[in-house]
């Protein structure tokens, strides 16, 4: 179809004898780095296109054994967790010269792996996987073979691997205790469904720190499931309403806090409200919002860093690294309680 | 490095045989489907770690001269408009088996470059590109071999291809018609730097609707430039501030819009504002933000279609499509002119 495949196929050197430039000329305008003026690029470019010369970088590639791209697997590339993520990854991934594939598993374990195997099977050189299964056994014989695999966000299962993890109970923990320390002793928690293990994690942190502080947790101050709008908003009116209604929240990721501030009482009665995740206005909503903030970048840096090493050689045993979060008080979590 | 570049390649029927099972079983194991059971899948696994198995889709499309991928350069992969296309790419890529190389020009016309042309080397079947630079005739010879390039929300320059845009003349003209319908007669407009083709669009509009209600333009409630938050904060102070202040405010992009936010204004002497872009808690500030909404799924959806029509050989003259915005009205760009 391209004229490069029919015959034999033009070179840099055809392209720079036809051009009547030097070599490095050729070089520079066919990689897009600056240093040529407008009118050799022109005469470069004819000849490129005279020629049908076309830079071949898989051909090279395929010979040196590696194909320069990682492979990033996200819950949703829309998310603005992951896309913050994504792009510290695309960062450290560029510094190293390597090209990035990246997909959305959409919390659906069969596309997770589908998806997992794709990138294996383009014998990306590393993989990158915020897990949305528990069961990652089906990557043991691409582990095997050398591709290495780290995990962020959640970890493997079934697998020894790495894994960049928030500290999501310490960041619940501390969110749970300024909740205290303002005065809260009846706390509800909203989480994600529970077999998660960001959800799991999160509210072991909510129990330690009502343990600490000697306070009985009542078990229908808790609500995990869905994270839908509609879900959240009957969770918030059954912890909040009535007489053993709590006076704070703690709400387990940034899709639910989202969805409990359209939702919350108004006035008087608004329980405080602490939320795991920070989002993109909080600082000017009214009151402005309390947030464990996670670091997405650092996620996404650290476990590519990580997956680097692995490529590089380091065949050390699995490691686990816990990325901090960060307590940014700004005013929903520092309202009393109301007098019930 | 690996099992299976030593001696002869296993085959997926090795695998059926050592495994006892039938290929169809083995084929839905390595690709990653459901449909077998726990235990067989273990055995199937064990046989594949055994005999060194992989699929290899690299060498099997090498074969095709199709390499299964698309690449799309966005301007940051971490912005939230960035993140919703690069999401509605990826489900239309996904629909027709294409896995997405995705990258950031960070608004620097040699990384877009250099980046484009990396895609174009692992020869991608085909590129999405939010462009940065303004001469994309380094992709001529690209575009020549064969390679179909679609420029998403500006367009390219230099070169004949698809471009898929928001309608940005329109949506501002309503955004700036909305403010004068609300009695604003002094209007300012912030924007992005004015050789970008978005905010040379948006100002057209914002001059448009001055224009048709015989309102005049005094050049100094213009402010175009950086979008970091110092500049914004200084032209918003500009606009606003002293006798011949400006009672309404729009605002060119999110950047600019979040920016702004900040450094508004309060009290009685708050202008009315109406920003270009959603943001994600815009109807829970006090008041609500009144936006055009721009669709960056559908420019994504719209520009992957494209992109797999020319992919599939249509060679019809290059089009230009726009996707239309929206005005949802939140409180912000309904206050009344404050009396001066």
């Amino acid at each position: 179809m391209t004229r490069s495949r029919a015959g034999s196929r033009p070179t840099m050197r055809d392209v720079a004898v036809a051009a009547g430039v030097g070599l490095k000329t050729v070089s520079r305008v066919v990689n897009g780095e600056s240093g040529v003026t407008p009118a050799t690029a022109g005469r470069v470019r004819a000849a490129i296109a005279e020629l049908g010369f076309r830079r071949n970088d898989s051909a090279r590639l395929l010979r040196t054994g590696r194909t320069a791209s990682i492979a990033l697997l996200l819950e949703d590339l829309g998310d603005p967790f992951s896309s913050a993520l994504s792009r510290a990854v695309e960062e450290v991934a560029r510094a190293r010269d390597r090209l990035l594939f990246a997909g959305s598993s959409a919390e659906d374990p069969r596309r997770e792996r589908e998806l997992a195997l794709a990138f294996c099977a383009r014998r990306v050189d590393g993989l990158l996987i915020v897990p949305a299964g528990d069961d990652h056994r089906y990557l043991l014989p691409e582990a095997a073979a050398g591709t290495p695999v780290v995990f962020l966000d959640r970890p493997g299962t079934g697998i020894e691997a790495d894994a960049v993890l928030s500290d999501n109970a310490v960041g619940a923990r501390a969110g749970v205790r300024h909740l205290i320390r303002h005065g809260h002793r009846r706390i509800g928690f909203v989480g994600d469904l529970p077999h998660i293990h960001t959800c799991a994690a999160r509210l072991r942190g909510y129990r330690e720190a009502m343990v600490e502080a000697g306070l009985p947790v009542d078990e229908r101050w808790i609500a995990t499931g869905p994270t839908d709008r509609a879900t959240v908003a009957r969770s918030v009116a059954r912890l909040t309403g009535g007489p053993g209604a709590v006076t704070a929240l703690f709400t387990g990721n940034n899709r639910i806090t989202l969805a409990a501030l359209h939702h919350l009482p108004t006035g008087a009665g608004r329980p405080a409200l602490v939320g795991f995740d920070d989002l993109e206005l909080a600082d000017l909503l009214d009151p402005g919002l309390t947030v464990v903030a996670q670091d997405p970048a650092g996620l996404g840096t650290t476990g590519a860093r990580l997956l680097f090493d692995r490529i590089d050689g380091d065949r050390g045993p699995a490691r686990r690294i816990e990325v901090p979060t960060r307590l940014i008080a700004r005013g929903s979590g520092e309202i009393p309680p109301a007098a019930h």
